[in-house]
């Protein structure tokens, strides 16, 4: 099973700031069609803000599927309103048919940290690829300027091996 | 509702390394002098590793809770085997009587944070007292060492106003 996260138009909203992983998208979209290809099952999460200031708030285009991963008719949807995309959806009962879950989207410390340590606390084998998410930079609460890639670092160390298990791509594609 | 989390012998194992917040259990201490001096409610939670190396698994002195934060006869305890004390046990349960819930313990990026994204997502109001919670330094993904403070930082950056909010335990205190 590979699931999506908020892979939608609203990631591009100038207003993150600077991003790591560049190539996430194409890399998201090089597991898609690896996935299609071997009929694998796919759900793509969609995040409906409950915040109408959010570029991801419904109705408008910062709400819809990027165009380079977005779903092919008959793929499967989950619609969530907070975080994790466990919480009041039923993607727990859709994922005990399947044996491992591989985790990829945005942004690796928020919605996919989120769900990362929900599927790991429920028992299931999860698989994170660390360059088909990405994030932004911050200040830590110390107030300390942290770049996008320290974020997406502490984060995965945070999940490796206590919620899941990271890896990249390249460790799930065919050589090409 | 205070909510103490895995506040157990296991944590002064000195195989985690160099921690922050070095008064974090007065602090707690404080905090349950206060709440039950007002009558209000405590839940302690106790972590029962299911790893038989872990210094919290049962049966050994690392599982049983630290004296100084110790439960008192008639005080609650919620026992859970992973890191959100929402996975497998009551716990959102025996919230839903209370309007406000106010977390610390350890450690503060693994089962605090669990704990408490999943408490913001569920829809709590949920408070985290950073110096009542505390952490270990460690490597993040990139393999450049973040100290415990950083990483700290890091995780209370991300949950702040996401999840719950960060405050210090002098705002919850009287003044003494």
């Amino acid at each position: 099973m590979l699931l999506l996260i908020d892979l939608q138009r609203a990631i591009d909203h100038p207003g993150w700031g600077i991003r790591n992983n560049p190539d996430a998208e194409k890399t998201v979209a090089d597991l898609l069609a690896h996935w299609r290809g071997k009929k694998w099952p796919v759900i793509h999460v969609r995040h409906d803000s409950k915040d109408p200031t959010s570029p991801y708030f419904p109705g408008q285009s910062g709400n819809d599927f990027k165009p380079e991963t977005a779903p092919l008719r008959g793929e499967d949807i989950i619609v969530k309103r907070t975080n994790s995309a466990f919480i009041d959806t039923d993607l727990e009962a859709r994922l005990r048919r399947y044996p491992a879950l591989v985790v990829a989207g945005v942004i690796t410390n928020n919605s996919v940290e989120a769900t990362v340590r929900m599927a790991g606390n429920l028992g299931f084998d999860t698989w994170l690829v660390e360059d088909a998410s990405f994030t932004f930079g911050r200040k830590d609460w110390d107030g300390v300027w942290r770049s996008a890639q320290e974020i997406h670092a502490v984060s995965l160390a945070n999940l490796d091996g206590e919620y899941c298990t990271v890896i990249r791509s390249d460790e799930l594609l065919p050589r090409g």
